[in-house]
């Protein structure tokens, strides 16, 4: 039976992901999408390269929406917590994309923000919407915290190896590159177009907050938590995160060992694939995919992995999506482009 | 039924494309694909953003295609004749996304191409397939010579209010910019990333061979043919044709008569839209959708028409697709895509 | 002896360009920089690409600037007149960037802007900085207008052919596409990066405020003044105006007539040059050159003429730089760059 | 007086940069351009935005060039050293941008390149011409090595560091990011807009060949040759290198160790600048300068160095002149950028 969506955040990046998205997909059904500053506009007003331009925006109002099975929220941070706790009160199922139910303690949430949360129970409770590492969580769950767009691609990356024990020290290093689209649609001067076009800079160096996360799903995944090094770049391009991944190997551990572990934990898993080759991001932009590509330096015993995303697909919708396959108990690709754009 | 494709030239964008959405097409099936240089490669290898990485190329060779529907040809200029006479003759439909059939004359071939043509018989044979001006000419066919991109935009612009007697005089100015990707994919020194990006060019002035091929659509649809002055300028994207036509307005004509006249030219026509303010390339790009915006200058008595198209679909395979549908007597949007892709 | 310098508007582009060529200027110190919403700040936040990162903006206000010879003003429209009339009565020599002195009359003025001019009387008194057109009305003058980017690319192309009878009847279309620079540095969600990239539209369609300087240009060289269709469009670059311009060519002249009138206009300019194929924008962008190409279309008898600048340079800051050369009595070229960045 | 000056490559980017920088420093005439397939042509048709367009190329041959007081060589990998050579035995000095006579021993030579040097003599006596950290080797001398564009930024990064025994154990991760330009300008479909564009990728993971230059180089400044982990990128833009450089600090080391040491370092140095937030590439293209911006983890006891150059002037061109100043015994400075070009 198609499922009733509503989304909010709609006039963001992600939220036009969502709806492209929805759209599309078989079993879904778009029924309320809602707007901060742009409520009242028209969905072709907002995102022209939509269809059903004639749709309108409503405010991102829990009480606005009823009759509805899932409700994703693209919103920034902070502003979930409230409208996540309202409808999960009605009974609708609820895919949060930003950050407030990721952590999972209130020490962590504290440390990464400094403030207090509004519903410190709740932290711990949201499954950690990865479904490939963490697909048993998702699976039928009410609720599902998505996972930023660097913590995806570094945990793809670095997960499966640090859960079998083929990891071993630290810290770990996550050099990432992405493109503009990962920090939002308002307008800001530093991500004009005259500001972005031709350079690259690094930024949030040490206090980027997917760095707990990472650290976080790590730990969930392997044997103690590692400590990591992140340091995210933005490069003038509009979509796509590439991570670098460092960390030592494990004594004896061998290069065929890296990739057969990676295969191993990806072999039921229709959107990771591990390739031999480094990857551009462009191969998965526009796609749910994950691609990934492993090595081991001998010279210095470490392990180098490079994962490629789409950082709104795989990133932010197309991973919501994903989730919502698995909590209402559909396929896990319903719905999802598996080809990409190019060129 | 499903129909059983063969794609030759897929290793080019355009053959990617046609790849991307035959594979997502519900009436269509891909079963043969060929290349000149990459014959002997996988798909994966040429194409690393489509799925079914293993499927094999094979030769541009129509002795090597055997009981199928139809054939998509997207092969270099004078590359199209034999193979499409060749598959015609086994009972194949084709459609030919080069320039080898579209013109109607030998005198107007010889004209653009400078040489005669191997199969002078049948120019004039083939239906020009933008099924919003010639819809009956395409469905149905066996054989159908699919626009260039430019023309497409500039026939989609200016062709219905030709037709209707709106203009009159001349010449008519098609001033147009067009992404990279129409240039095809083979390595040149001026399409390297280093001598496109950050810079604008005008190429092949008053020589560009889709200059004709407008002239004999405006002929076809309208009153007389119209010289056109025609200006292709390469910018640096990948996608999108931009064409910004002028012409003078016929007397007596108003603003609303235009506007009019787009509207009911294209009111049954699903992938074209006329709006109110000028469009981005972007909002088209990923589908098969034109959006057409028109003026009427008062101080000059001229009628100004903005186009824009996916070079690559609506300029190419979507519109090879879209001919194919009508072809086959399929939904003339089956396996079309209708959302683009933004950022 | 070297010429004190005050620049109003640093903090914009335009700006920055001033500040670059002032500092490399063997005869120009910079004494004064006034910013709006910037002042307070120091040079190195808001232009971290240039030297001196130390010297502080003031605010733009002419009573802050004694003993200089000579003020820059990158203003927005408007906000020129004031400042220009306080500093001009200083003694100060005003070279003015912005649009506020540079339409002749009364009428044109309001007909543009719809709005009264301040000082009407100073209508019509600014030699507009135009060198290669209106050498000798700026050499000299303690006031110039210069002139706007988009005009600067058409007149340069159009000019002297209008100016020696080589065309005739109209309209004249200018069609020009545009880096984003020449939008300013302000954050607007028009001009982000997710919305410029990889796209490209047409804007301020019939009511660009340039057309009626282009106009007045073309009247003020030749014989009557023609209309003109003028459509800027929007390119992801960040500088370069390419501009192609289409007009009837007057009876009886030959390709030949067209390419000896630009070299004979442009012979003692050093910074034009008339070429043989079409340019591309990045061979003059960063400096202060234009490069000319011409064609005559036997078809439609009319003339084709593609110019390319560097909108920031020639189309701005270079080119006020070039008339306070020629204001001051100094040689034209002096501290303007000829060489280009490519790639 | 005057240098006589001659640049073989010249048809390359860093030759046309090397032929920009020579035509416009005070002390250098530029007295022959070589080049291989393009010799014969003129400059214009090889470099259209640079000047003297009717300046010939001739072969990259030794025996034409004659009273020449100094060559530059930009070749590819193993041209450089037979017409280097032959051109010291001329009495002429010689700049070598190649990678021929960077790497200080055969084995390390052979190590790299698989293959025996033709004149393995050589090894150990080319200065290294990395002017901020071997001044002393630079100055006078008749031969330098100018380094590789990444060995440069990491050099800068962490040589000042290494070398005051800041940092201990390793590896050190050297993750960098390039515009295309350092690929060089040969056609090749990898470089092509359609491939490059909106896309990153890793390339050349453990095995690039500027790994064993950075470790030489940090050998040679500091105590002990640690082992590097360099991974490079291309990101879609043409110039400017970042390296995200990540070490572990010595014991007791604290954050102002680091940047006193970087400060302490580079005080003479007129190109180099420690600055207190991440530098963007843009602020240094178009000039010989490096921004370097480095943190203390007190988490992992890590040290993270960012660098910014312009990889065909910092890291090519640039400074190649700035060598040869310091080998003629000219300012470091003359003929240099200082001021970058943004936007």
């Amino acid at each position: 039976m198609t499922k009733r969506i509503a989304i909010l955040g709609a006039s963001g990046y992600a939220g036009g992901e969502l709806i492209r998205l929805a759209d599309e997909h078989p079993d879904m059904e778009i029924v309320y999408l809602g707007a901060h500053t742009k409520a009242g506009s028209t969905l072709g007003a907002v995102h022209p390269h939509l269809m059903g331009a004639e749709r309108a925006l409503g405010p991102n109002d829990p009480d606005e929406i009823d009759d509805v099975d899932m409700a994703f929220l693209a919103l920034p941070h902070g502003a979930s917590a409230e409208p996540a706790m309202a409808l999960l009160d009605k009974g609708v199922r609820v895919a949060d994309l930003g950050s407030d139910f990721r952590l999972d303690s209130v020490d962590r949430y504290e440390a990464a923000y400094g403030s207090p949360h509004p519903f410190p129970g709740e932290l711990g409770r949201w499954p950690y919407g990865l479904p490939e590492l963490f697909r048993g969580d998702v699976a039928g769950a009410d609720r599902v915290a998505v996972p930023g767009c660097y913590p995806t691609s570094a945990l793809l990356a670095l997960g499966p190896l640090h859960g079998a024990g083929l990891l071993e020290g630290g810290p770990y290093v996550v050099d990432s590159v992405s493109g503009v689209s990962g920090a939002g649609r308002g307008a800001k001067e530093n991500l004009m177009y005259g500001a972005v076009d031709e350079g690259v800079a690094a930024y949030g160096v040490l206090t980027h907050r997917h760095r707990p996360e990472m650290e976080q799903g790590l730990g969930a995944v392997g044997r103690g938590e590692p400590k990591v090094m992140f340091t995210p770049h933005l490069v003038p391009m509009q979509r796509g995160i590439l991570s670098t991944c460092y960390a030592p190997a494990a004594s004896g551990v061998l290069a065929a060992d890296i990739v057969a572990a990676l295969h191993a934990a990806y072999g039921a898993s229709p959107f990771v694939d591990v390739v031999a080759e480094p990857p551009n991001t462009r191969w998965v932009v526009g796609t749910n995919r994950a691609l990934i590509n492993a090595y081991l330096d001998p010279r210095t015993r470490s392990v180098i992995v490079v994962a490629a995303i789409d950082n709104l697909l795989k990133g932010a919708a197309g991973q919501a999506i994903q989730c919502a396959n698995l909590m209402f108990g559909l396929e896990e690709t319903a719905g999802l482009p598996m080809a990409g754009w190019m060129p």
